[in-house]
């Protein structure tokens, strides 16, 4: 098997008829890729977690919308917009709170309506395979804009790095939640690639286990050294010098640098304060939020307590009936970190506040 | 069913011919007590923790072996003596690295020879009856100065709580780890039965999810208001102001203080400094550990991956072959602690570092 770097999670098949999807809520277990023909199936795959990650989602959107206008036969260009708008309404609903989905659904929108325009008075037929080209053409520049974002993330972040640098990260912010390399985990392949041979320790990160599940395998594919621990594992791999900086990635950002990411990141950043390790958040500057002037107005999703609970295991691991509080995500206040690594370059503390 | 206070998770029938024990191997999810007439029933549930927590094991190991010989109908002395000392080495082994386990059994050996320096020149069943009578009386004993001990440290722990005190908690120092009521968990009883109406945050901790099995459980069946949370939500529960304080166990007390505790407790501790918490280690000073300077003194045990990547779940939760590193313990440093909570009152941060 080719090593994970070598291909997406998401891509479209190059006669853009197929979009393929590597199933992840099949990992580490299996490796199974999904060759999605229909809405149908693309929102079935979306609702049931094979396909995750902000910006996965936002390029499963995309590129799906492209693959399912590509196999649509319309007569009239009526009948082609009808089906356009019916598929992007229907994928917009699959994942109601994955604002990268909606995002990258309403870009292709605003294409369709651009090469609408430029095919006016012209032959159905012409005029639907012009839009085709221009969907799919769309949707495969999201994806390279996006690999392009990891990209520069990726090399801002490894020139934090040293050989051997010990790396704690969190959840899964890689390879398989973006469209190549990740944003959190992108400075941990390019240090790899440049030979650095860094020491990662992957976070479980309860109670879906992105950590374990996801990031130790995708390290682990990609000849990484990596070593799983529990989340309330961090401060003991602290206290004993193993960590030299701490990377995730980031949900929003606040306009004073507050960043909302998976539960747990502020206790690392609290951890990481106190040892005295420098600590980063990750992230496009396209999760900026200025509609949230603090992290307090940035609202936190409340998930089930089953998640908690039960998820995963054998049998209930709590009583019946007992009260869970389960958020998703936890704000970590500007002024605990180090800096956030953006695609245009790393912003530091004496900016974060300054952030618009 | 009997409200859990009322009973003990470890207690000798009143005969004397019966070891009851609640399995705790099947909580939450079963309440069975299991009624063991022998050293190799004992033995078994010890492997198989279905008993658990330091003081319960050194009470297993008492009551147990005064149950063992209550049974055993022995003709001579030196029969007697000879199955003694052979179900006290076979219990001893059951689980290696419980320390109360093996002090529970020493201080029935010393016992045996103190009954049968009295009872020396008398005949055999006369003798044997005697002997029987005083280790039964003495494990009843050891009990009953368990007992003394968490009542104390409750009422101690209580003294720091006001009506309505938000309690965050960790692993499990509580009725099911100890005699009665528990060390971490005894001022939450206390408080209770006082009107305090508690709210307790209980923390997972992973892997062995003894906060979710067993804290929950135990606190949930007395009527305690519990919320359980992942380890990793500790940071957002501080934040938005639901914790008064901290309180865990300690599983051993170096001289200058330091505190080693269930993995994730100096986490806690450093959460709760930086939020401003205070935070309580609770246990009886027999843990302090005077041939440990400091808290580097105190070797960690480092347990198999298995309880990280596969324990309790349906399928295996990180890749196959991935490396893990899983403490039991972690050292919190004396300066991090407001105090720990002794049978003998709260000893404070300046006294810490002059422990003997």
């Amino acid at each position: 098997m080719k090593s994970i770097l070598e291909y997406d999670s998401v891509e479209l098949s190059e006669n853009g008829r197929d979009l393929i999807i590597l199933d992840q809520s099949l990992l580490p277990n299996e490796e199974k890729f999904l060759h999605l023909t229909s809405a149908e199936q693309i929102f079935y795959a979306i609702t049931l977690l094979k396909v995750r990650g902000a910006s996965a989602l936002g390029l499963t959107g995309a590129l799906g919308l492209a693959m399912c206008m590509n196999r649509f036969e319309a007569r009239t260009m009526a009948e082609f917009e009808k089906e356009f708008m019916r598929v992007k309404r229907y994928l917009s609903i699959s994942r109601p709170t994955a604002v990268n989905l909606v995002w990258g659904l309403d870009r292709m929108e605003s294409c369709y309506y651009r090469s609408r325009e430029v095919t006016e008075g012209r032959p159905a037929a012409e005029a639907i395979s012009y839009i085709q080209d221009q969907l799919t053409t769309e949707a495969r520049t999201i994806k390279l804009e996006d690999v392009k974002m990891c990209l520069a993330i990726s090399e801002y972040g490894a020139s934090l790095l040293k050989p051997g640098s010990g790396i704690l990260t969190y959840c899964n912010a890689g390879h398989l939640a973006v469209s190549r390399y990740g944003t959190a985990l992108g400075p941990i392949y390019y240090a790899q690639q440049q030979g650095y041979m860094p020491k990662v320790y992957a976070c479980e990160t309860r109670p879906m286990l992105q950590g374990a599940r996801l990031t130790a395998y995708e390290l682990n594919k990609a000849g990484v050294d990596v070593t799983l621990i529990c989340d309330n594992m961090a401060s003991d791999v602290m206290a004993r010098g193993k960590i030299d900086v701490v990377f995730f990635g980031c949900d929003r950002i606040a306009a004073n640098g507050d960043v909302a990411n998976k539960v747990g990141s502020s206790m690392l950043a609290i951890l990481a304060r106190h040892y005295g390790i420098p600590c980063y958040a990750l992230g496009p500057t396209g999760m900026l939020d200025p509609s949230a002037p603090t992290g307090s107005d940035i609202v936190i999703e409340e998930r089930p307590s089953f998640e908690v609970t039960d998820m995963y295991y054998d049998k209930p691991m709590a009583p019946k009936g007992i009260k869970v509080y389960n958020p998703a995500f936890d704000i970590t206040p500007a002024g605990l970190l180090t800096g956030i690594i953006t695609e245009k370059g790393i912003i530091t503390p004496d900016k974060l506040g300054t952030l618009k």
